[in-house]
């Protein structure tokens, strides 16, 4: 579809949306011309919000969750345990997490997951700066929280080796989430109670 | 689903997104983190493009289609046929019959229906400044492609009653298109058919 404009500008936004994952170009004029019906000052908010959103977002020196500030709130909120570690793919990971209020421990964020056919290696996730916080601070528990697919148990399998050598407890979240689901379209319930029933990880 | 944002930036871009129509906090999620992993300039083009549009938009001031300039692309073209008006109800239509590429002459862009449910009389709608051009141009022709509802149908009346008196010729795009569809789901072929098959208007 070709669409005939008879803006340029209207061609042009219509042209940035419909590059968003999922946006077609017929989703992508609909929601340029809602914009266009909605007071300038909305949609200067909105434009605005997103600009300053990659532009100041920054990632927590410590558990490399997102952040506006260079520590996380997580991570300087000294009401949680910050002897237990929940490690996880990514950030809405944590949000997920987070919602089942169910863990009162700190995150550290990998940023994906081992996966050779995508060509992920340990080498371009947050492992190596995983071990050091176990090596360097008081930790006693690390509870892996990836996804239960075959690249979650080759990345569980990774870090449970190199974190063998020292004294921490290593566990995974209970399988209640069924095998092959992804962590963020899992029941809030079932995704708690599989943090409060987490099972020593044995090979 | 009440998210626990670890960052005001992030939440405010989610928040943004979950306005639009057909966009819910999930999928807002999904599209800003998107935009996260795009390069800074890329995200800037895309909240500008929005900003600027909404900004320096204009409306044709004769037929109030959608314009970079005073006059739209359309009006300005020559090598239009400026005897015939084709009246629709929004901009998305003139795009639509646009691409079936069977219309040369000219639009009129109502800016609605009359529809009393919704409180949209003739007077919120580009009626009179219609019937001025039919007035002061040498208008032939004028073709209804209102939606075929009742809607469509009081509007094409209402037209249709207030052109009487003068002299010009009034026809309704040929009803190949179903009844109760919406303009712009019609496929391309039967919509430019039913432009070439427009039967003139009778009560």
């Amino acid at each position: 579809m070709s669409q005939q404009f008879s803006s340029l500008l209207l061609e042009n936004a219509v042209n940035e949306f419909a590059k968003l994952p999922g946006i077609g170009r017929k989703t992508a004029l609909r929601l340029v011309l809602h914009l266009l019906k909605q007071p300038e000052q909305n949609v200067e908010l909105f434009g605005n919000a997103l600009i300053q959103l990659r532009k100041e977002i920054l990632y927590c020196k410590i558990c490399y969750n997102i952040s506006d500030t260079e520590t996380c709130r997580i991570c300087c909120n000294s009401a949680r345990d910050c002897e237990i570690i929940c490690v996880v793919e990514n950030i809405k990971d944590v949000m997920t997490i987070e919602n089942t209020q169910q863990f009162r421990g700190l995150y550290h964020v990998l940023g994906g997951i081992i996966s050779p056919m995508d060509g992920v290696g340990p080498k371009d996730l947050e492992i190596e700066s995983l071990i050091n916080r176990v090596r360097n601070e008081n930790i006693k528990e690390v509870i892996l929280a990836l996804s239960t697919t075959m690249e979650g148990d080759t990345t569980n399998f990774y870090i449970f080796r190199k974190l063998a050598p020292f004294d921490v407890k290593i566990t995974t979240i209970a399988r209640g989430i069924a095998i092959g689901d992804e962590l963020e379209y899992a029941d809030e319930v079932t995704l708690g109670r599989s943090i409060l029933n987490r099972v020593e990880f044995k090979v």
